[in-house]
């Protein structure tokens, strides 16, 4: 199975409201919890109470779609507000995630890293230094896991970002989007995917779930082309609306009914009755 | 700060129905995430999406009670569904554990463990080895962890599990109750808590959440006498009383307005004047 580490802050992790967006229940993506892989289910993310929709369930969909006989992995990693240099490489959280990239490495092989962080850089001593930072960061990640050779995918800042009730805390955003598009076109399978066009809940920090749906599109479409993206792709509406449209298999539906009786929101009765249905279909 | 690893099946991780009791949110109470700990919210495991309430919360709300002025951290490890055999020691869930463990034990010292399992175990061949590979566990736990006479209580199965639709699957779940009181009273620091009353989710499994809250409580206990526990304390409705009743302080309420407005569960205009109201109060 191919994985792939999630890491960054909290618009990696995901903080778009699920009730805007189809869920995506696909019984060939699968998390890693506890060491081992579940059935993803979203939010993926569990590092803060609000976690929501983020990008990786739509890049891991479109990535069931060109490969459709095989599984794929999500290792959420990510953390709401952490800084670059709360990623330092003798911090927790890098620690936390190599971790958890190595348990995953004993049950699948890591294909790529999608990262997304920034926002809590955006001042003028932070940005100067946030390339170097970077690239001692993905220097590290690629050695102490051997992957010395997969892509990295980083994506952007939105162009929201300033416009938003704390909007003066990202005047510098640009500037950290050009040190993340130079870092990329510097390192050899780095790849940058804008935000352009992207728009976020009311808080005006988090990328909104539709928009997160149509990031992780982008972020495959740089896995698979092996370059940077800098305009949003034509078809990434298309491509979202296959994935909605995708049916559920008859596993997923007694899953998808499975859980919503063990969480209570279902009588006994009716969820027999239900269950007994999907089966007879399944005959 | 103390610590607690939390380990097990499904009733450690948690499956109560949240609506049916108030919540614990507590600014004392942590839990790890990412490796670093954050103000603990319910559910405390993200191991399915059907996660619920546990007994660790309630234990560390009663906790609190007697340490007015300490914090205390938790450790989500346990792993719905899973047998004995999937926590041998050299397997994933514990490799998991050990490492979660020891990321905590950077920036906390490890008081207890709560350990909750054996409903995937009640049959003849299982409950024979039962104990022998229980006890390699904890020895193993104890030795990776420097916690040689730490406390480790261990929770007993719910008298409702055969009465239920998947009754038949438990029918040696007193075998299992026999075997944990027996390895407890062999082992020093190592202590038994009764399920006795509690009572199930329609699921006939999973322990609901209001006895969840209870069982956390007596967990409490026997951490707070050092020794087993075979009936019901008789202050457990009233310690719990207590729970409910503690006011969210100031941090705490401005905290989960935070969390219900980033959940898209109140619009902007509401939440700028509830914060605006909940600071003044604070002056």
């Amino acid at each position: 199975m191919h994985s792939f580490l999630l890491i960054g802050q909290s618009n990696m992790a995901g903080r778009g409201f699920q009730r805007d967006v189809a869920p995506i229940y696909n019984e060939n993506i699968k998390v890693l919890k506890n060491g081992k892989w579940q059935t993803m289910w979203e939010p993926i993310h569990n590092d803060r109470p609000n976690a929501g929709i983020g990008p990786s369930a739509s890049f891991a969909a479109t990535w069931c779609l060109k490969n459709p006989e095989e599984t794929i992995g999500l290792i959420p990693s990510a953390e709401g507000g952490s800084s670059l240099d709360d990623w330092s490489i003798d911090g927790l959280l890098f620690e936390h995630a190599i971790l958890q990239a190595k348990l995953a490495q004993k049950t699948s092989k890591i294909a790529g890293i999608l990262w997304h962080q920034g926002e809590s850089d955006c001042f003028p001593d932070k940005v100067k230094n946030y390339k170097e930072n970077f690239s001692l960061i993905i220097a590290t990640l690629r050695e102490e896991l051997n992957i010395l050779h997969i892509p990295i995918i980083i994506g952007g800042l939105g162009d929201y970002l300033t416009k938003g009730m704390y909007g003066q805390y990202f005047s510098l955003y640009q500037e950290i989007n050009n040190e993340l598009k130079s870092f990329a076109n510097a390192h050899a399978d780095c790849f940058y995917v804008t935000a352009a066009g992207l728009t976020s809940n009311p808080d005006g920090i988090h990328i909104d779930a539709i928009s997160q749906r149509l990031f992780g599109i982008r972020y495959f479409e740089a896995f698979l082309r092996k370059e940077s993206i800098f305009t949003a792709p034509e078809n990434e509406e298309n491509i979202l609306k296959m994935i909605n449209e995708r049916p559920f298999t008859q596993t997923e539906k007694i899953e998808l009914l499975n859980i919503e009786f063990s969480k209570g929101n279902l009588e006994l009765e009716d969820y027999q009755k239900k269950l007994s249905l999907l089966k007879q279909n399944t005959n």
